[in-house]
């Protein structure tokens, strides 16, 4: 199954998919977050409604999308995680390495990306995302597929300006290497995600998220980026470096994962063989949009891009 | 007026400060948050009930107490914020610099800051925090702090073992410079601040929200840090380099701030005169608790250590 949010007479609904190109309003469902909390027991529901109800039925173009989950409690991001990476990595961690968008930042399908001059440049990364079913902490390796719900879309937009400007080179307090409760100093190299990654509508995700049943494998999935109708990647989540139940199994550790968290998995880079380049070329704040990104059994999400 | 939020009866409970060592729990109110939407309407309904109930007066050491705002939208946090950090501070932005925290990183005052040994070192870092009151986008510096519902104290606990794991020193894919589809590769340095700054238990905050007609002045305020009753740092809040009114008219350019969401300004970090050190001697890890953080005019936020 496969569901999204919209916006319709100013509320929000749920919707489910009937086929690729329709999708139906769903009555008495207060948001895809209590589907997921109240799953598996609220399946059957949902099947009677799509075997039976065709009132709520639109094509998929005539709805006002919305982030699938519009108010996740925490949207996490692994960063650097595509084999591709490797040979560019001189040192870093083995375990997957996160940073957080805000909630806010978050758009549907369909919606502006909103960006200004003095962003610089702002390019897109294709991203499979993680949407977590039942919570927990300490979930084992083994059992931590059983933790997702389904699978999304999310364009993770990067500013590399930002980021080179939100970068601090100092000298970091430890203290003294002798025990004593002196001070020494590092030389540190440090790095604040906030705007580079969380701005405003610096988070496209959806329209839907697939449930686990229609994705066997999250891992041999085509997910392609088409940046004005050109094909700019063209890679396979074959590629991510830690897979999702590596990543649910080491945040875990650190974090609870709640129903309805999201966890985007990190850039598919891989340029196409049909003339594709790099994502980094992609400068939406010079080039403008439509961005878009497919993922194989999920959909394409679309966003056009203003200047505010 | 002071506002905190308990758990009371296995509900969440809002509570209005009596005085210095007493509290009342507000009846028919669902949530601070709800409060704040609601302010300045809801001032007179608080102040009768002060006046009147006695009821649900106890004294704040019997409360339970939770963060103030349990849930906020997002927890902005401002970085290397301090007039003693300018001289370690080789290259980087003249304007704030943020990362985020997850809602679910908070605990409330009392509650235990839970640490594994693998964490590496875990110090502590108090800071003034702020709670939006009316939300904004663009919000100009002269009217910045009319969005200030109130301020609060954090304690944004930092792992800097787990901040140096996860710090990856790479070649940067950036566009060729000549302008072409090439690409060049720059040497960079970027620091993920998932795990070093937003694990479980690394956001106490609280106990108590004071409006802003208790905090005429948030530049003036004594703001000191005290491990297992050793004062570590005595510091005022006129020593932050970028002003509350500077940080939400930046921030606000980016990123939507919303009714209740916090801004933690960064950290108060001049040693105490009378022998005290560097936060970054106090590893939580090793020496276990309490960390208490203290702002005058708002109150103490003590928490207790335990190893996970």
């Amino acid at each position: 199954m496969r569901f999204g949010t919209v916006r319709s007479n100013g509320r929000e609904r749920v919707v489910a998919a009937l086929d690729e190109q329709h999708g139906l309003l769903l009555e008495g469902v207060p948001s895809l977050a209590q589907i997921i909390a109240d799953w598996p027991a609220a399946e059957p529901v949902v099947k009677q409604a799509l075997a039976t109800d065709r009132a709520g039925a639109r094509h998929v173009d005539q709805f006002d999308w919305l982030p699938p989950i519009p108010r996740p409690g925490k949207v996490i991001c692994v960063a650097l995680n595509n084999s591709a990476n490797t040979d560019r990595i001189m040192s870093g961690p083995k375990h997957p390495a996160m940073f957080l968008k805000p909630a806010s930042s978050l758009i549907g399908h369909g919606q502006s990306i909103r960006l200004r001059a003095d962003y610089g440049r702002v390019h897109p990364e294709p991203e499979l995302a993680v949407v977590i079913g039942r919570g927990g902490v300490d979930i084992s390796h083994d059992t931590a597929l059983d933790h997702v719900f389904g699978y999304t879309i999310m364009n993770d937009l990067t500013s590399p300006t930002m980021r080179g400007e939100d970068t601090f080179h100092y000298r970091a307090i430890h203290p003294a290497s002798d025990g004593s409760s002196g001070l020494s100093y590092v030389d540190t190299w440090v790095t604040y995600p906030m705007r580079y990654k969380g701005s405003d509508t610096f988070g496209p995700i959806g329209p839907w998220v697939a449930t686990t049943d229609e994705i066997p494998d999250p891992h041999d999935l085509t997910i392609q980026c088409v940046h004005q109708g050109r094909v700019v990647t063209a890679d396979n989540t074959a590629n991510l470096l830690h897979s999702v139940a590596d990543v649910i199994a080491f945040v875990s550790r650190y974090t609870a994962l709640e129903t309805a968290d999201i966890i985007a998995m990190g850039t598919a880079l891989k340029a196409s063989a049909a003339g594709g380049s790099a994502v980094q070329n992609v400068d939406l704040t010079a080039l403008g949009g439509p961005i878009d990104v497919s993922i194989s059994g999920i959909g394409t999400l679309s966003n056009p891009v203003e200047m505010r």
